[in-house]
């Protein structure tokens, strides 16, 4: 039948043995990242209060295959390999000559792709002693993912959630403490980075900036804590690789090899893991698109500056060169919560600079056109997030019914909608909005990158 | 590794091709349903307002295999085969010699067992001409798993929701609209029944047994509709039987046979769907137990009466023979809303009237209990309902400690909890409570089953 579901399948031996580590293959150096006081080029030492050795090591090594653990192995068992599909209903209600495949992340126990560092994060604390780790988390699916594979290791978690979300979204919190870690709202009267904003402002509403400022400090402040962060850098691009590995023999199963690989982007690391495994082959030479979707509320590859800025908004991380609008800014409140960051990941900002990244943003309602259309053919909710890149994929599957090319695109569904009905309710009920950002007001918080 | 992920996965040709009957090898007679005006045995006749003519044969057939249609076949690939693990790091949690392997349903779109049936009924309906289909749903399962099959056959649908979980639980409804389906708090002034109950008290919080006399209604009253229902008749048992032949054939890759089979009861169908394709083996004298647990708030197979009675509280369904409370009971607001039902499948009460089925109840916070920690140990946040099943799976683990055998314990994990982490909320917050129902209570309400 041609409406009918097709899922390529993977057994269980596939579960990629090695992350795949893009650095080893890309000519263009990427820039260090500084020390915060100093400006200077960071060394083990500056990132060991906050991370385990061998994460730093993955951090800025070559090589090409990172070997998985076989702990970590085990637990990505229970949900991987992850289903890619054929959308043939979705095609079909199109009128599309174009295939569409989309890989789903959204089986795991948290919902996302998050736990694949998440367990591999975890797991390298523990083989070096750390008793706990804190992390900031937004819309809370960072945060669960943490909760999900300290509990699985035996680990000690606290999560500072952006207050906003601790308030308007109980359900990413109590999922978090049912997998035992504790979760306060940020800012909090327990970091001194937290106190000083409380005092300025009670009833502050948070940001992930603040929150990851705090999560630091928590974590320098004690020898048996670590930090951990759920997106932006190399070693957790890298830890999702394992996406795209499995991807590409899925393609092969379908016969098929992708024209363009489509996904959303926050901080950059789903995008990444779909991602990166195919740049060897557009390296050699094959035509193959990488598209980044991000919000027009968040718009730092289509509207930042390629300039170092710090992670969070106290300026207490090292500084990383990548995509910024500005370590102050803080966007509108859209539903996709897991694209509100003002920077990018280092090695995706320097893709798109290179010009192998194409970036593209939308604005809030026509991604939640996509994401019911989606839903109405294909019967899984989307998440916010990848429903950019449903977006996105919807988009050039229309540019090929104009053109009548059956173009090849896989998109990356990296999770489910279901801590997400509020966003469906509002935008059923007419009430969501696209909030528009002003030059002015873009060119403002582009003042808060340090100039040096 | 002793706590190992151990997943088993059948490959997609493994997909069942056809759904068991269990009446074809049950000895004892299943008495017919009757006329709720007449009190005699209801022909298909009286039950074609209701359902599409190839589901009535379903219901009496006694023909041991029925072929699955492959449209059906094809919406299952979405989501099956399922996965089989053995729970291993929950074992080692409890120090208990038995092995305990659980089949889990919950990566089905509407993250419940509910779209095997629902699926099913959506295309018999579509065969014969049905435009519309009405049903009801309490905390929104079968409501959501019923609006994701319509959608995918392009039929409409209308969904009465127990008013008070419609206003407690928008998330769910919200997942109803998405898949395009309609739904109205119920009682609604769609319906007659619906205005009745609204005239008496215009704040009526609703029940199940509203609902369902409001769907019957809609869809007697137009040539176009039919209803559909969720759970509790033998078609419906029927096909989720996929879920155990899925199961047997895991547990043979495992080399292990369970000593007991475990699921939770409300209206039956997930129970019967992981149990039934085990009978045959216990008729031929195999010693494998079959154990049914239900709610102390609504234990119909433990303190009802084996009795003809309505399925809806207004009287309106044919009398069927089961456990009942009494079609008047209304079961308090437990956070198991899937297993608040004052009836149970006539199936499943004939096997439990001659022993075949275990029942066996307990209160909330003890259910709420094993979920915590089967979530601390495995990872999936279980739903209320089948968390029922684990805690009974628990303690027959418990039970292997103290006598030092090593059993194997089968239990059914019909769904995940991502709705219903409120409930989680409370359990942590201290403020879930267990509610008792005294003898009288249950004398009371089981004076509405009718005596003739």
């Amino acid at each position: 039948m041609a409406d009918a579901t097709t899922k390529f399948t993977l057994p269980e031996s596939d579960i990629p043995t090695h992350w795949y580590n893009v650095q080893a293959d890309i000519e263009w150096p990427l820039d260090p990242a500084l020390h915060p006081g100093t400006h200077q080029p960071a060394g083990p030492e500056d990132f060991a209060p906050l991370f385990p050795m061998a994460l730093i090591g993955q951090e800025v090594s070559k090589e090409r295959w990172i070997e998985i653990p076989d702990e970590v192995r085990d637990i990505y068992r229970l949900w991987r390999p992850t289903p890619l599909f054929r959308a043939h209903r979705l095609e079909k209600a199109l009128g599309t000559p174009a295939r569409i495949f989309y890989k789903y992340e959204g089986g795991s126990p948290a919902g996302s792709h998050k736990p694949n560092t998440a367990v591999a994060q975890v797991y390298y604390n523990k083989q070096e002693g750390t008793k706990r780790i804190t992390t900031e988390t937004g819309a809370g699916q960072w945060g669960s993912a943490l909760a999900f594979a300290t509990n699985q290791m035996g680990i000690k978690a606290k999560v500072y959630m952006v207050s906003a979300s601790y308030k308007q979204k109980p359900y990413r919190k109590s999922m978090i403490e049912t997998w035992g870690a504790e979760v306060v709202p940020s800012p909090s009267p327990d970091t001194k980075a937290g106190r000083d904003i409380l005092a300025a402002d009670p009833d502050s509403p948070g940001s992930l900036g603040i929150a990851i400022s705090e999560a630091v400090e928590d974590a320098v402040m004690r020898d048996d804590t670590k930090y951990a962060l759920g997106s932006v850098l190399n070693h957790v691009l890298m830890h999702q690789t394992i996406i795209g590995q499995e991807a590409i023999k899925q393609m092969e199963m379908a016969d098929a090899y992708p024209d363009m690989v489509i996904g959303c982007v926050g901080g950059g690391s789903n995008f990444a893991g779909i991602a990166f495994p195919f740049v060897p082959d557009r390296l050699k030479g094959k035509k193959i698109r990488f598209i980044a979707v991000e919000p027009e509320a968040s718009p730092s590859l289509t509207r930042g500056k390629f300039a170092y800025d710090f992670g969070d908004t106290a300026g207490m991380t090292p500084l990383m060169k990548m995509h910024t609008l500005g370590h102050t800014f803080v966007p509108n409140p859209i539903h996709a919560g897991g694209l509100r960051y003002h920077g990018m990941a280092p090695l995706v900002s320097l893709l798109v600079a290179h010009g192998l990244i194409e970036p593209r943003a939308y604005h809030q309602k026509t991604v939640f056109d996509a994401a019911v259309q989606f839903a109405r053919t294909e019967g899984i909710i989307p998440a916010p997030e990848p429903s950019h890149a449903i977006r996105a994929a919807i988009d050039e599957a229309l540019l090929c019914k104009e053109s009548g090319e059956a173009k090849t695109i896989l998109f990356h569904l990296c999770g489910h909608g279901n801590f997400d009905m509020s966003a469906y309710e509002q935008y059923f009920s007419g009430e969501m909005v696209d909030y528009a950002y002003p030059e002015e007001a873009i060119a403002r918080a582009m003042e808060s990158v340090p100039v040096f």
